[in-house]
């Protein structure tokens, strides 16, 4: 493996000097900004996320805000997930479609009030295509990227972390809603929330001069828990079925065939993007779909391309993420596979970068 | 420096087979694609390139192709520069701009058609921009990422490289000009262009498959010009002053602070974005611009964020790239200064990574 090269390009972020500290071993880029990928190892990550409490700096979740009396207007032009049930304190996570029904981004919306929302984005630049609705739309609306960066606290032992420096009141935050909290006098947006699927917070951090003393004070409350800098884990991700825009989903790919459907009210959605594209599928399904992949045996080599899926020799889908599971054996992979082959339990073949490997369709992700 | 994670949201490009078995040491991601950043060393690197012909994997440059009876004018109203007189055969540099004249890509323009031109661009997804704009617009023109990825031939060598493969004819190419030249009984675009001052040509690779046919056809016949795996090298674009959008420039600047205003034709652009927040800053110049930088003495440490400059103790601009020059001695850098401390000769002190350093504006970049 190659070094990252430094640059202003690949933006730092208000927790990049605490990262270092905790001895950060692997970054990649997202959203132009760097993103932690391993510290110990990815092996060893994943086993204390399971078991304790990790501060991750997912600052390259940047925000899109919307600002204006168009603001809710624009928001529903973006999705065919239908908002009109959506109030102040909620998060939605709402699949971004361009006009062909293709996915552009598979972010979480944050409603602050009426006229306000927050975007928190994966690893595409959704603020040029929202800016450029906006300006085609002719829409009262300000879009910007605040200076706004989420920092994560995940983990079993996330809810007590969090209440030594927030306060008991945070533990009675509900799963994709949020709360105003303080922090040293800064009233800051917490979410229960985050891309694992052992519990947890997102905070979202307004102002990066509080990035450092936030962090700071998190290992500070969490030493006898034994708080640690982690990251989004690969092996716990892909057991937990969350999808990563640009590995498992593309511009190439439906929500529906992205299992993203129970998302899109296509229907009722009047007047957002994609509305033509997608009736058709919404109702008569996708022709493939996302599905948890069992890879047995060995380690496989790290997924860094598409890998075919195979079925008699012919081509029915590919694995786009992949990794050796500790606690299920054997390796854990996310793919796209074709309807005719996407029954649980259909052996198929996988050609990784270092060979043909059996695989099997699982009738869902490990947990 | 940490080791970069390998996964497919970060794009392998059809020639990272020939950059890997060429020893590549570090990378940067760009456009959501891998892109080398130093083989043997940046000052090795450096010395190569200056004196004879390198091969480099700039499939990054990836192209936004604009088709259809409207692409013309779609292509408008994405820049302030005047097209009217752009002909095919012809490559433009066009600053691209937000309805306030910020800065969201600086990309070459390639006409290949009165309906049809290829944006190749910097790090930036301008094809979100561009498709919101053409739906926002409801223009008739398909907006897309077709297969074609740039491979850059650089160097004083790089004629006599080229015409060895594609024949003498290639010599020919003006500067920002573009012929169709066979490879394999494949027609390519190949420009004579290229991000370095040592001259060579970019040729638009149409078609992955034949990327390592390519690259491979290349090194043969160059074996005796000393032909290397290479890559935009730091040291030598900053002597050249050639800009890096989101280190040297980004939304908050407009192309005037720049030192683009020579690309822009704001007031006979009619139709094009940002024109009313440019008209005025064309008239009255900008209050800060894009200037060289001379940092004398010990090489500085990698500038992987904005460096303040200050005189007498308040701020009047910033480094966002700088590097050791083995030509022109001390540090090469590219500086944004403000009007009262912009001209030439002027001392400043640049807040670096390391501490504060002395430093000196300059007439213009080294070579």
């Amino acid at each position: 493996m190659a070094l990252i090269a430094p640059s202003r390009r690949v933006r730092r972020t208000p927790f990049s000097d605490g990262v270092e500290a905790a001895g950060v071993k692997g970054y990649t880029v997202y959203n132009h900004m760097l993103l932690p990928t391993v510290f110990e190892s990815v092996q060893a990550d994943y086993r204390h996320l399971k078991e304790h409490v990790q501060v991750w700096d997912v600052a390259c979740e940047r925000q899109v805000e919307l600002r204006g009396p168009d603001a809710g207007r624009l928001m529903q032009i973006l999705t065919p997930r239908d908002l009109r049930g959506m109030l102040p304190g909620q998060c939605f996570y709402v699949p971004i479609v361009d006009e062909t029904g293709g996915m552009l981004n598979d972010p979480v919306a944050v409603k602050l009030s009426e006229d306000r929302y927050w975007i928190s984005i994966a690893d595409s630049d959704l603020l040029l295509w929202t800016k450029g609705i906006a300006y085609g739309y002719r829409l009262d609306v300000l879009v910007d990227e605040p200076d706004v960066s989420p920092l994560a606290v995940q983990g079993p032992k996330a809810d007590e972390l969090m209440a030594r420096v927030f306060g008991d009141a945070v533990r009675a935050v509900k799963f994709f809603r949020y709360g105003h909290f303080d922090f040293q006098g800064h009233d800051l947006v917490i979410a229960r929330s985050g891309y694992s699927k052992q519990g947890g917070f997102e905070i979202y951090v307004e102002g990066s001069h509080i990035g450092m003393p936030l962090w700071d004070a998190l290992f500070k409350a969490g030493a006898d828990l034994n708080v640690r800098a982690g990251c989004p884990n690969l092996i716990e991700r892909i057991e937990g079925g969350l999808l990563s825009y640009g590995n498992d989903m593309t511009r190439e790919n439906t929500p529906h065939e992205c299992g993203l459907g129970r998302f899109c009210n296509t229907e009722t959605a009047i007047g957002c993007i994609g509305r033509d594209a997608l009736l058709r599928v919404a109702r008569e399904g996708p022709v493939q779909q996302i599905r948890a992949i069992e890879i047995p045996g060995e380690p496989v080599p790290a997924c860094d391309r598409a890998w075919e899926l195979t079925a008699k020799g012919r081509r029915v889908g590919q694995v786009t993420s992949a990794a050796a599971s500790p606690d299920f054996g054997g390796n854990v992979a996310v793919g796209m596979v074709r309807m005719t082959h996407w029954d649980a339990g259909t052996e198929l073949v996988v050609e990784t970068s270092a060979g043909s490997r059996p695989a099997v369709v699982r009738e869902g992700f490990w947990i």
